[in-house]
């Protein structure tokens, strides 16, 4: 009994040692500064921004630097069907299902070198973080950068099992199509149904990315707790009233389809503003006809967006937007009609469990936070789909993003990078 | 002494007699509307509507149609050098200069047969009224069909002499240039400074013509006596915000150049309804960018005209709308400028003299009318720069035009020629 005791507090205290020593890991914020700096040469443009869209030349160069940094650092890594980089590392524990974590290094045309690659080099950096401290995690590990994010979330969706024949041959930024696209990078697009992930095949899937907004900044914070992607609605909005001559009908025989199409711009900014919460909706799009100074438009298309955490949100909001625009269609004389223009994207939560370690790692580290949702789409919102996820941002300067002025600074992407290890470290002691 | 008075007597009888004579005079609206069916052939179009844009094939058929009539009408018709066909009829005193008449027959694409034609067959059909009655006019009479009128008023333009070396290399809806063009129709662009007329080279212009709007039809009148052609200012509003990420930017951190240009739309309809007056204010154009249902707008350009028979009121219109879009840049955080985009039209006023005459005729034959203004151009402008200058209105059924279906009834077409004829008759009595 003694010696059992004894057994326990040794055992105990070698864990608590463990953890103590595992809680003051840190990250080496130069090397990821070093790395962003190395990939950014891939698709650098004049300008300074990255040309690095997926698929490409500069894609397939950066995906080649990338794998043999994955390699250097000892992961196991394999291309799979979708072209997705998987890097894996074992566990102590085989039977447990693999952390993933990760984020993409595709760009869009003309954009930065931050959104994805901060998230993908900092899950690098954990690697080397445990390889130089030999810490082996209980759950094998996954470092995974996803194809194609940019062009829709592609490789993630694959994972998923979403992306169907159709989407395939839709064409890319890179000029080819999806399907082409997956074979220049060593993916094959008839085989990705063996791709697919089942739910519990991932532990978790965690993500650090940049805000894309200035919400951060603005506040002066430092960690972003991601609660969920917003789901994402579209509609054209068609206002039809009669084109005539803007010379010899007067002002109160008109039928403005323009006028009213304005009317519906303001009314919607109204709706969207008079509600508490985070919701947004834009109006992006605009085509009146005929389009000449001297004729009265009869016909004009809004390309009408919302977003929010939730669905019936979105749907609440529109419904009101929809009885505005009964309002002025009738008050002007012109019809106003809705189509959903596409499929539009599901909101994805993040899991409690994880938010809740992150600001554990981010309190345990000094560093100021807050609840926050990501107007943007991720890969985590696919891998929500089969895995809880956490979502860690960090701040953009001025809130720019897809843009050659995306910024994020170093002490910054550091501090993500070590709560996001933290996050890790905690979801492995479950 | 006694002679003298009997000898006056008898001249003032038979002038009086005459003045029954002519004042009981009547065009044939049958033969107007037979000819106006006879040209819509030319050019006729299998929706029913009529391409004879000026200088193509179906314009110069038209035009070769025309002179036949007015040849077997007894006139010494001459092409000018813009192309102008003019069909002069001798007057009693050559040293009076010639009231002129007419209209233009081509057309816009896709137009109807009705702009135009109505004032050239009824000009022509006053010479055929005079012909049969045997009435010689003291004035020299000319009959003008203006080439080119729905092109910029070139043909009249020429007349007064503003049509530039440049303007003759713009290239027309025939696919021609205005000087091949002329060429094709058998004036000589090389020449126009020989047909220049000088203020006082003709007595009157007085032009019929249909409304192309619907204020006649709906108040349900006869004749409109126009009280000059209004004048047309065009700006380009440029709204500069910022462009941003639809999702990840919040509501009150945007500077939406789309919102802000669509509470500029509603400001300029706001100043132009909110004076007493006939102007018109439209904003018939606008390009947003860069266009997508997830990126809020950071530039957008209006195209913006106003009209109105005073230069002064457009611009006193316009500094308000000015005055409103700061308010509305200050407040979105946007700015807004406006740059003139063309060199306006100025108005033209059509003489007094002439509006008493044209209403004293259509009272005489019982016919409803109200004054209005030209919200379209029309030779008429131009001819208003060397002469005094009349119009009148006649309705366009359902205030339509520029479009198959334009259309006038014959009998509205007959009360306008009857005005026409007896406006002549009465500055010929001057």
């Amino acid at each position: 009994m003694k010696n059992a005791l004894l057994g326990c507090l040794i055992l105990t205290s070698s864990l608590a040692i463990a953890q103590i020593k595992t809680n003051n890991l840190k990250i080496n914020q130069q090397r990821i500064q070093t790395r962003l700096l190395e990939l950014s040469k891939f698709g650098e443009l004049p300008n300074g921004g990255i040309g690095r869209v997926a698929y490409s030349k500069a894609d397939q160069e950066g995906r080649a630097y990338f794998i043999g940094l994955m390699k250097k650092a000892g992961l196991d890594v394999t291309i799979d069907f979708a072209g997705n980089l998987i890097g894996r590392r074992k566990g102590k524990n085989p039977a447990l299902k693999p952390i993933a974590f990760g984020s993409h290094i595709d760009s869009v045309p003309n954009g930065g070198n931050y959104d994805g690659p901060v998230g993908s080099i900092s899950g690098l950096e954990l690697i080397e973080t445990l390889n130089e401290n030999n810490i082996v995690t209980e759950h094998p590990l996954e470092l995974i950068i996803f194809a194609n994010e940019e062009g829709g979330t592609v490789g993630s969706g694959a994972l998923i099992g979403k992306i169907t024949p159709a989407a395939l041959k839709s064409v890319t930024q890179s000029g080819l199509t999806i399907a082409d696209g997956i074979r220049a990078i060593g993916g094959n697009p008839d085989s990705l149904s063996k791709v697919v992930r089942k739910k519990g095949d991932v532990a978790a899937f965690i993500e650090l990315h940049i805000e894309q907004g200035g919400i951060l900044m603005t506040e002066n914070l430092q960690i972003g707790v991601v609660e969920g992607i917003v789901g994402i609605e579209h509609w054209d909005a068609t206002v039809e009233g009669v084109p005539n001559h803007a010379g010899t009908t007067p002002m109160n025989s008109r039928r403005d389809a323009l006028l009213a199409a304005a009317k519906l711009i303001v009314a919607l900014n109204e709706v969207i503003t008079s509600h508490e919460g985070r919701q947004v909706g834009t109006i992006g799009k605009i085509v009146a006809e005929p389009g000449a100074y001297n004729v009265i438009p009869g016909k004009v298309i809004l390309g009408v967006e919302i977003r929010d955490l939730s669905h019936d949100k979105i749907w609440k909001l529109f419904h009101e937007v929809e009885a505005k625009a009964k309002e002025i269609a009738k008050a002007s004389e012109t019809t106003i009609t809705f189509t959903q223009s596409s499929i539009g994207v599901t909101p994805a939560l993040t899991a409690k469990p994880i938010q809740d370690k992150i600001i554990s790692a981010a309190k345990a580290m000094g560093f100021s936070y807050r609840y926050m949702q990501s107007g943007a789409g991720h890969d985590s919102q696919e891998m929500a789909q089969i895995a809880p996820v956490g979502m860690i941002f960090i701040p953009s300067v001025g809130g720019i993003s897809h843009s050659p002025k995306e910024f994020s600074k170093g002490v910054d992407i550091g501090n993500g990078a070590n709560v996001l290890l933290q996050t890790l470290l905690a979801l492995d002691r479950e």
